[in-house]
């Protein structure tokens, strides 16, 4: 099913001069979307709300895959007995596991954040990670050029249908290494739109992803690193500023995260060598 | 205890000829808080985490008075016996609310966007809201110049000290209906700066704030306006878009939302009648 993205409405637009005029706009749609997880525990099966999240609709199975995969609870696509929504307004998405397939029910109560160890910070934050599976990359080198790089925002731009209308979407976009965009998808959570990219790869079965970069329209975070690393991505681009946790999650994990990608520069704050400069 | 909001690392700096050339740089800082509510429940003292989320340091006390309020957890800065950092890293702040006070568990554990009616949607998502006593704003009009919004965004940077060293931070300013700035607060997260903005109020015994305008540094969400009108806030503007659901909470609750105030213009999406065009 297509899904809008946009709805239009009229505004009061508002002048230097303080003169008002009336004008159609276009609205980024914003509505919550609940994921129950139907699975097998202690032989029983049980369906249990794991998550809301407030999203702009469309692309919601690869939305709710994407947020079970990069949060560590599914890993294989096969384990995926069926996908639906179950509601009129097409805002639950409820994902039944293969029966026999045992889920750690107290795991997705406990927060991904904390270690048992000592209490919460960054450095128990990454610990968590590595509990968690969460995979460190492989060495690799010369991957892309700077050049590469520098031309990602542009396609990302041009690509992007909805953000030209509303300017209020984040957007995320997966490109092989000679900056040929292979996936675009759009949402007003940045969360989500990475979400969206890697739940459409975890479907078809084409993770982890050692020859891709990923660019996000806006900062790069803690999660966001966390998730490109999940996916097994090398490379995270990103148009805004990275934050102190993100660039020590990714020199842990063996990532190469840039920042600042726009106006023909970027910073690059950990792992360099998979860039080729002049 | 003044917390630093950056820390300077080494960055690896491509201009458009691909050359490198390494420079300092400043990242804003994002680490884990842990939020302890204590509070009596059946006669016992109970101690339950509520909420971690990523934050930059700093004001720690007003994010989480902030998030409880907004949050409809707590009502009355009275109610608070003690707030304090209970751990080494300072990422944890437990709250103490007074002896005979009494909270309902069940409560804290359901998710706010939904409503015990049918499913889950933008409607019920705003119904929620008005069974977890969010209030309507009162009429007003004629509040603030059209020309005073213009000049809101300009004062928030001039005042906003990280966001010139990082490029990292949201930015939430309240101001009066004159354009003086009253509060800013500035985090990795936009809704934590909202929070501390609304926390250092609540706890000041401010709320609610009739006749001030908060100012966001990015997009309006839904999660964005309903803070604003749990303070009691009539006028909500942005530096970025709102989205579908921030427009309709506005609508239904009373409040006027602005949106791209930048470039002296703004989209008046709600209850016009507060802003004095020419």
């Amino acid at each position: 099913m297509i899904q809008s993205h946009t709805i239009q409405i009229p505004v009061n637009k508002i002048n230097a001069d303080g003169a008002l005029s009336v004008a159609q706009d276009f609205l980024a749609i914003e509505e919550p979307l609940e994921i129950r997880l139907e699975f097998s525990s202690e032989n029983q099966r049980i369906t249990q709300s794991i998550s809301i999240t407030m999203r702009t609709p469309g692309n919601d199975f690869d939305l709710a895959l994407g947020f079970l995969f990069t949060e560590g609870i599914i890993n294989n696509p096969e384990h995926v007995n069926s996908i639906k929504h179950c509601d009129a307004q097409n805002n639950i998405v409820k994902i039944s596991l293969q029966t026999g397939l045992t889920i750690d029910v107290a795991r997705l109560q406990r927060n991904f954040y904390t270690s048992s160890s000592c209490g919460v910070c960054g450095k128990t934050s990454i610990e968590a990670l590595q509990m968690n599976a969460c995979p460190t990359l492989l060495k690799t080198s010369d991957l892309v050029k700077a050049k590469t790089i520098h031309l990602l925002p542009e396609k990302l731009r041009e690509e992007q249908s909805v953000f030209d209308s509303t300017g209020g979407l984040h957007a995320a976009g997966l490109f092989d290494t000679s900056g040929n965009l292979i996936a675009l998808r759009e949402d007003v959570g940045r969360h989500n739109a990475v979400d969206k990219v890697i739940g459409a790869q975890f479907q078809n079965q084409n993770l982890p992803l050692p020859d891709k970069i990923l660019l996000v329209s806006g900062r790069a975070s803690f999660e966001l690193v966390q998730k490109a690393l999940m996916a097994g991505i090398p490379i995270l681009a990103a148009v805004g500023a990275p934050s102190s946790l993100a660039v020590e999650l990714a020199k842990n994990f063996g990532m190469t995260l840039t920042g600042f990608v726009r106006d023909q520069r970027f910073n690059i704050y950990s792992h360099a060598e998979r860039i080729i400069t002049n």
